[in-house]
């Protein structure tokens, strides 16, 4: 990014590539500090003796109500999701609203029920805010920052230097809804069968898992640029190579169907209540048995393993029984997803 | 705010009135919650047995760059000071940025570098980050939220709670310079002399104010809706009232002659480097020596005292010696001023 005439586009908010680009070269630099060079989903600091994690994101989502959640719900969850991977107790958030003027307050009213209602279910309070409201046609409607923090769980050690040739690659279940059911709102396709948004806090599974089996080496929500843009992200950190089966990896044919219409590969969509887990073969079955009595992983399964070769690649052994590698997300291709 | 047909008006933005009744009225019902209960600047929590303070606001100032600095400044500045008006060490901040495409780099590239160089000055660290990029028309230009943690200092109690009748109010400097600056930026109006943004990291002055008086009842800096509106919460908070001296309130001659001709009242103008220090009169002398030391407090002064009458009022009194009460700020005077 050294072109003196370069603007920002619609790809460096991805997730994939051009986000890796931009933060690569010039918000790391600018920022350089032990605590963000991990790039973890959230910075893991210490403050008054306390092991806590911390994390921010803004929401954009469009619209701003979806089958199966909106922007308050997805606000919560995503922040509390970001903490949860990092190997935290979410406890604390904060909320900042951006709203345009003439905003019916009937649905400022809403999306704060559902944020409230959200932040109960995943047992953590929203402490502190700010509203700011611009003239007409200066934001899209409304969006939501989230901040979080989180208290390390002990005993626990999640991160990208711990994954490891022969570990298991387990993914909680069907990958592509939040991304389906967003897409169709907009555009106002109606699905054969209704598709809603995964949109969950995950922090009661990812610490039930991580309570049992504290020897998980690493967690990560897949959520803009999806599964196939996470697991790059994991194996150029890890210096690893990755081998998906994909006859294993859940995708509803709802999902399949749509995304063969319109272009669109699932392995590459949002998800917000998904996660993904890197395990020593040994405890699969403990972990797999875990995430299967709670409804959010009810259709978990290992769909690949961490092998020594392929460094920094993450490849596919299709159905017809060929090799495909996956490269991170280039561009964009759906924006304002989350 | 119970009429269905109700919008979001600019004036919910302002930090006064409006933003008062949203906030009592929505946000603070549905996140009820003792931490946000007290409606300081950032809420304060225990999380792992360290006492922290919690905070966030998002920028939308207009323009970005203005005389003095531009939103990356201001985003680490704000959210510095909130924290140390809450007696708290400044520690961590996150950031969430949120660009319309085709934002040239060069341009964020200059806003980031201004957020590292006064994360330094601060002696805070940026540790954790998001982008989203939205379609041309979906937000002006760029927002910036950050939130950020401090570690409460000991043996330090700022609340409203603690403000008391005879106490001393005393503000660090010159009023309006922020509003007017960006204010004549965004209208290419030319000052006869320069004002520039009071835009500045506050921690290292609170702390040394706190270290060496730690008996300080209240601290708050006047941002959005100025020292007026800023004394309004805090004398309902105390359920007391104030009483000011018009000839000791420190404002530019340069800011008076522009607010007399648009029509702004500078004791409503946003600031984003002063703060104002609550303290019994026994204590004043040593606060305004610690101030005085600081070239970013150089002008300070008292500029009123608490009185048991008028609770919950401001009053007043004039150079012509009449006594005029200041409301709260209802509506907006200036959008978009941080």
């Amino acid at each position: 990014m050294n072109n003196r005439d370069e603007r920002i586009l619609l790809g460096h908010g991805s997730g994939g590539r051009l986000s890796h680009d931009l933060i690569k070269d010039i918000l790391l630099p600018a920022f350089a500090n032990p605590a963000l060079a991990e790039l973890h989903d959230g910075a893991r600091l210490t403050a008054g003796g306390a092991k806590l994690a911390f994390t921010t994101d803004s929401y954009v989502v469009k619209p701003r109500f979806f089958p199966g959640g909106n922007i308050g719900k997805l606000a919560v969850c995503g922040t509390v999701n970001d903490l949860a991977v990092c190997g935290a107790r979410p406890l604390y958030l904060s909320t900042g609203f951006i709203i345009e003027e003439g905003l019916p307050v009937s649905e400022l009213r809403e999306i704060v029920l559902a944020m409230r209602e959200t932040a109960r279910l995943a047992g953590v309070y929203i402490v502190t805010g700010d509203t700011k409201v611009v003239e007409k046609g200066a934001v899209d409607g409304m969006y939501i920052n989230t901040a979080g923090i989180g208290l390390m769980l002990p005993h626990v050690d999640i991160s990208a230097r711990r994954v490891k040739p022969g570990q298991d690659i387990i993914v909680s279940g069907f990958l592509g809804d939040h991304a389906i059911a967003v897409m169709s709102e907009r555009h106002g396709l109606t699905l054969p069968e209704k598709i809603t948004s995964d949109c969950a806090p995950l922090n009661g599974l990812i610490q039930a898992i991580l309570t049992e089996v504290p020897q998980v080496a690493m967690l990560r929500d897949p959520t803009r640029g999806g599964l196939a843009t996470t697991l790059n992200e994991i194996a150029a950190d890890a210096g690893l190579g990755m081998i998906l089966e994909e006859s294993a990896i859940p995708v509803r044919p709802e999902v399949a169907a749509v995304c063969d219409i319109l272009g669109f590969d699932p392995l590459y969509l949002a998800n917000e209540g998904k996660v993904i887990v890197f395990v020593e073969k040994e405890y699969s079955e403990k972990v797999l048995t875990i995430m299967k009595k709670d409804p959010l992983a009810a259709s978990a399964r290992v769909i690949g393993t961490v092998t020594g070769q392929l460094r920094g690649q993450v490849a596919l052994r299709t159905t017809v029984g060929g090799i495909r590698l996956l490269d991170m997300l280039t561009g964009e291709q759906l924006p304002r997803i989350c």
